[in-house]
């Protein structure tokens, strides 16, 4: 039980908790930069009661509404300048995984005194970050309460991590009201994305008790939402839960990493524009399938947390909620399979492929 | 699914962890106080590994190593005196819960501009406290990872809690080769503990889906060591597991808070001496059948987690534990129960006792 724990962003879970606890926001600082995308968070509610927050705590603000998804680095070069040039002393990010991955990135660009260069900004070491409160909007990717700030990064071709304990949100505000408006395709995507975590988390060398409790606890809540009715009419109740369910799984992933999974995935986004969660989702059965035949019983406890038997009842279950999948070439299979044979997550899995591996995962999930 | 979570500490745990991460102490300071008691930390390694990790960081120390068992006011006092006095400017608390949470308090008091009186110790607000790192030496009492400093309260006649999320350590070392010494009856008594936090913990009004997967893995942690061979001969595996297992139990009641048990407990320490966690372990079969008259399921969900059927059952497990049971008269069971129905942890109980059900719980356990 050799493991590191950290997770140090303070959580308010319920629906109101903006109004209820926006007053924490207080702390962060005098004028807010919200970031967020183009829509949703304005359709949702989220943007409203964000902003109400902020003038019952007399704090001023500016709105950064840009983000698109899998957020590119001039993106967060944008929102930073725009926090900069508006004098905002912490960013409050709402939505899903982009706007708040932005949202984090921009709040490191803005406080370096000596700008990064956008080729270092993966390699360069930080010293400072604006504090972010995050809101999300999906249950999906757990970056309310993790220090990855994710972006497309053109120069490698994938998407990679912005990593530093610096980027741990202060305060994540979990109210899954902000869920209900959203399409049942990104419903599925997200929660897969969420699941994804989950299980990466209990196939990492980094996992522990504690990753373990939160990680199983993440699977038992979602496979309690996407068993018999499917996902298409969730109510209030499976809302709380999923969106539980994907903190919970960014709890795990801040502390254990991901896998082969995400860096097989990240090609799928990249190169084919396939979404994040469903990319990690088409994959996450078959290495399920990989990693059994080594570790039995490791993947008995996560089949266990499911309810479910065998490694096929589950791809039977992701099959049901992903339905047709996209198919890649023998020269796509190649290079992908190629390109995250050497990724540093790959070294993080309980048991390591090698590229005969991840053809083999890439081939009987897409192939 | 209305809840809150907070717990900022950093762990890390393993064989040899201040060597291997001691190097994280330089971020608290330039000069250590090192509180303890008076024995143990000498004998079994750990005052050695702290004072050579500070050591290798070129960082100056004193020691405070006068804390008794439940820790008085005074003694938090006389330990912030010498932080003053000396210059220290972080503090690294190294033992069981009295050296932790003695620590703590002196960490609070020795960062007061303003010298708060002891009267106000537990009523006063604190702005600041100095940082500190805690390396737990037995597997009770969690107190690495929480904001609580529990110190004996004469004027109320019971152990009192210092709770400032000031006080939650900024690291936590878990070594558990520091238990190899450790008596039958400190391991029982520091269990018996652990145990009743992660038991109270899902208990609680406060309870959540986060607490409850932390809960339910410390419970399942110290089931899987206190079964068949009992408590007398541990091997570090087993060690390993119930110092995991009283961190996870630790995490929990920083975001549940305690129950009727550690309200009824304080009394039979405070007026009997008896250790504080053999107190709880005296409680805890007879409150968990108060509670199970209205909350079955809830129950049944801790009963699961150990591995038991029936309350019964876990009464019999702890009995085996604990031995000959200390009495009380029945116009201490009047005191104790009239005592405990004013505390503040009451209220936090899914099912809230009446005295009567006090006195039924105190009769049941020590009549």
């Amino acid at each position: 039980m050799k493991f590191q724990y950290f997770m140090p962003t303070r959580i308010f879970s319920g629906e109101r908790c903006l109004a209820e606890h926006g007053a924490a926001l207080k702390q962060l600082g005098t004028k807010a930069l919200i970031v967020t995308g183009t829509h949703s968070a304005k359709a949702n509610g989220s943007l409203d009661d964000a902003v109400k927050a902020l003038a019952v705590n007399g704090q001023a603000y500016c709105v950064y509404d840009k983000v698109m998804s899998n957020p590119t680095i001039a993106c967060a070069y944008e929102g930073a300048s725009e926090a900069v040039s508006n004098g905002c002393d912490f960013v409050l990010a709402i939505g899903g995984g982009s706007p708040m991955d932005a949202g984090k990135a921009v709040a490191l660009l803005a406080a370096q005194e000596k700008p990064v260069p956008p080729a270092e900004i993966f390699s360069a070491s930080y010293a400072r970050a604006l504090p972010v409160a995050a809101v999300p909007t999906t249950a999906g990717t757990g970056s309310e309460v993790t220090q990855y700030a994710i972006l497309t990064n053109d120069a490698a071709e994938s998407k990679t991590s912005v990593a530093t304990p610096l980027l741990f949100p202060r305060f994540a505000f979990l109210d899954a009201a902000y869920m209900r408006g959203l399409s049942q395709s990104v419903t599925v995507n997200t929660v897969v994305d969420a699941l994804s975590h989950a299980v990466e988390g209990m196939l990492s060398v980094r996992a522990s008790s504690v990753s373990d409790a939160l990680a199983g606890e993440s699977i038992a809540l979602i496979a309690s939402c996407i068993a018999a009715p499917g996902l298409s009419d969730l109510d209030d109740e499976a809302r709380r839960k999923l969106l539980t369910a994907s903190t919970l799984a960014g709890m795990v992933i801040a502390n254990t990493g991901t896998t082969a999974v995400h860096a097989l995935g990240y090609s799928l986004t990249y190169y084919k524009n396939i979404d994040h969660g469903r990319a990690n989702g088409l994959l996450l059965a078959r290495f399920l399938a990989f990693i059994e035949r080594t570790k039995r019983e490791r993947v008995a406890e996560i089949l266990a947390r499911m309810r479910l038997k065998t490694v096929d009842d589950f791809a039977r279950l992701l099959d049901g909620l992903l339905g047709k999948r996209e198919k890649l070439s023998a020269a796509e299979i190649e290079h992908y399979a190629e390109k995250a044979v050497k990724a540093a997550n790959i070294a993080n899995c309980v048991v390591r492929p090698e590229k005969d591996d991840l053809v083999e995962v890439l081939q009987g999930s897409l192939g």
